[in-house]
């Protein structure tokens, strides 16, 4: 279980951990364009790191770049560009070494030691020369307080900074894990997910920083979903300076447990906006679960809900077609009794049953309309069939996410 | 392999084969409408039949209805309305075998023989009434021209009719195949889909029909996808009159294989339309894809290419996002090598290579722009990595896709 109640949330996002500086700014990778596009996160002592990548075939080569560089489970720093993905392109491999390279030397640490990302358009080649020219201002900006530069920076479509940051308490010590986030569109994280660069100072030995980065991500990336498309550059990457100077976290007892609990409100939280910021999106759509076979039962349908163009698109327009959850209930790849079934649609402006046992129950249109008016609804299914449980989150299918995805090139 | 010319086109629909007769009115269903919303299609023998149903756990009462009364494996009518697709409602099953009932009563022929079969909004009451009061007047026309008000009357947000009829020669006999087809929206077929009603007066066994249905079926309704919602009353079935006097088909002979070639022509292009009509598509997109290891895969990656939401929004826009396409191959779920993959786009106006050894190449945007503004467009993709190949049928995402969905109830 995960322990929820452990932590605070602070400012700072990936700098919140001591010894962590960042930065971003325009070099000019965006054409035409005065917004941010390189990033760098830095710290002063080389970390513990672990990262989980996307699924898909199709790898950018910063991914390719990053997979090596942490072969040895180290790293001091991440170098990010935004407005080209660097995939696809037959020099892709050679630029994103150079970008290594380049960063490494301004800062006077290992090229080997550095986790490079790009996100932005797909098969266009990456012009070195802008980052180059780029990145020695960058390096010297860097600043406790950068975490939002690099937020920013990182962003394509995104409309909102994603950034967060909690304390934890280990072994009497204040230790602090932060994070910033992108990602609006090609959202479908599959055991890995667009671009999530987190940091902390907690003391913790490779292997358990892996064994959280998974367990947490498993609950909270791969539960979001905007569109259904899964990206080729998705990458969550973290990193562990250890200067909070705790006994290093070396087995799954309770400091474990606090880190996973701190580490999950971080990534559950930017998951969560991810969903919110889904291209086009007016509402977030939040799913849970309860009363499945197991977990992973649950898990599924909350995913498969969330991911229904229909019940999206019915969303947007606030109009209580449960039908059409119950539909995409009925086609998740998972095996339970639909029979049962209960579902109630919720928001801050009230909750409505529409369904129960199966069938469709008499309920006020007008006071759904109501309900299903605020920007955040959750939607409860309780399958009464067991105690597995899952939560998952996406958002509304909007004229604006056709717009955005019709015009992104051109 | 299936025989692609061994048929010819006709006139006639679901009433080209002999002994079949057909009719569609306006009763009331679809409140407030003047249009067609319930149809008859009646032979003057008893058929053989076979169908196939969704897979979706959530399974509208006529699906239960007809899996009940095609045990026997013999029809000889079917009753369709839309408008309400009787799914999710306490009364269902009660509601789907009344409407068997009444009008096995006016046509004189057994409850039993009867295929029912709802769509439309799930999850609210559907009122007998209408349908009862319609039922006399609907029979009385029956006619062997009825073929097109029968399919109208099965349309929801359809906006074109979709009839297709061949004439294939089995020992020199001129027998028919022909069928109407709803869908438009909630276009994810898994096993089964939609609605689809086919006719033909070919002799043929129980056992063949079956899996004459079932093998065509995998390569035309399964590859299309509109939105990836797979419906709670999806159902293709077929009714065999034997009236042309063929000696039965009862093995796979060279017979059968006829059979199966005109059933192809059938059901491909009622299901092609079907994509071409998805809910407010402007472009029927048609995936192909050769050399890959198998087919199974080859069907794997095209439908994953024509579901993708992004690249469904770029064609749209005309935008030649090869990227897409790439990033959609590599997420779909199948194991073959990606690096030897090319993509080549092409229409009535031209066509044009965008990526070639998984890598993009460079081409005249404008020139693609041209290709990409005609209403099909081809996608055609080369894995070179075996003999496996596979189409796939699907649409644009446009604004109207949003709209239809975002007003459906309201």
């Amino acid at each position: 279980m995960i322990k929820f109640d452990e932590f605070e949330f602070v400012d700072g996002g990936v700098c919140a951990a001591a010894g962590f500086y960042a930065n971003g700014i325009n070099v000019g990778v965006k054409k035409g364009s005065t917004k941010k596009d390189l990033a760098i996160i830095y710290s002063d002592v080389k970390c513990n790191a672990a990262a989980l990548y996307t699924q898909n075939k199709v790898k950018g080569a910063p991914i390719i770049v990053t997979q090596q560089n942490l072969k040895d489970g180290k790293a001091q720093a991440i170098i990010v560009n935004s407005g080209n993905a660097n995939t696809c392109n037959e020099n892709g491999i050679e630029i994103a070494e150079k970008m290594c390279e380049l960063s490494a030397k301004e800062m006077d640490i290992s090229k080997d030691d550095i986790i490079v990302a790009s996100t932005g358009v797909i098969g266009q080649p990456l012009n070195i020369d802008a980052i180059e020219k780029g990145i020695p201002t960058l390096v010297k900006s860097l600043s406790a307080s950068g975490s939002l530069n690099a937020c920013q920076a990182i962003m394509t479509t995104d409309t909102r900074e994603k950034q967060v940051a909690v304390e934890v308490n280990i072994q009497g010590r204040r230790c602090y894990i932060g994070g910033i986030s992108k990602g609006s569109g090609m959202i479908n994280p599959n055991m890995a997910t667009m671009l999530a660069f987190l940091t902390t100072d907690v003391a913790i030995n490779n292997e358990m920083l892996k064994k959280a980065l998974k367990r947490v991500n498993d609950i909270t990336y791969n539960m979001v979903s905007v569109d259904g498309d899964t990206s080729t550059n998705d990458m969550v990457c973290i990193m562990a300076s250890g200067k909070a100077n705790n006994d290093e976290i070396i087995k799954e007892d309770s400091d474990y447990e606090t880190f996973v609990g701190g580490l999950y409100a971080v990534m559950m939280n930017l998951a969560r906006e991810t969903a919110r910021d889904g291209e086009g999106a007016t509402k977030l759509l939040e799913c849970f679960v309860i009363g499945a076979p197991d977990d992973d039962t649950a898990k599924v349908i909350a995913k498969t809900v969330i991911s229904s163009s229909l019940f999206k698109a019915a969303m947007f327009a606030s109009d209580a077609n449960w039908g059409r959850i119950l539909c995409a209930i009925g086609y998740a790849q998972a095996e339970f009794d639909i029979s049962r079934v209960s579902v109630e649609l919720a928001s801050d402006l009230g909750k409505i049953v529409v369904c129960a046992e199966g069938s469709g129950i008499n309920f006020s249109e007008k006071a759904a309309k109501q309900v299903l008016s605020a920007d955040e609804i959750k939607i409860l299914i309780d399958l009464k069939d067991g105690e597995g449980k899952a939560v998952a989150w996406g958002c509304d299918l909007t004229y604006d996410y056709v717009k955005i995805n019709a015009e992104y090139r051109t």
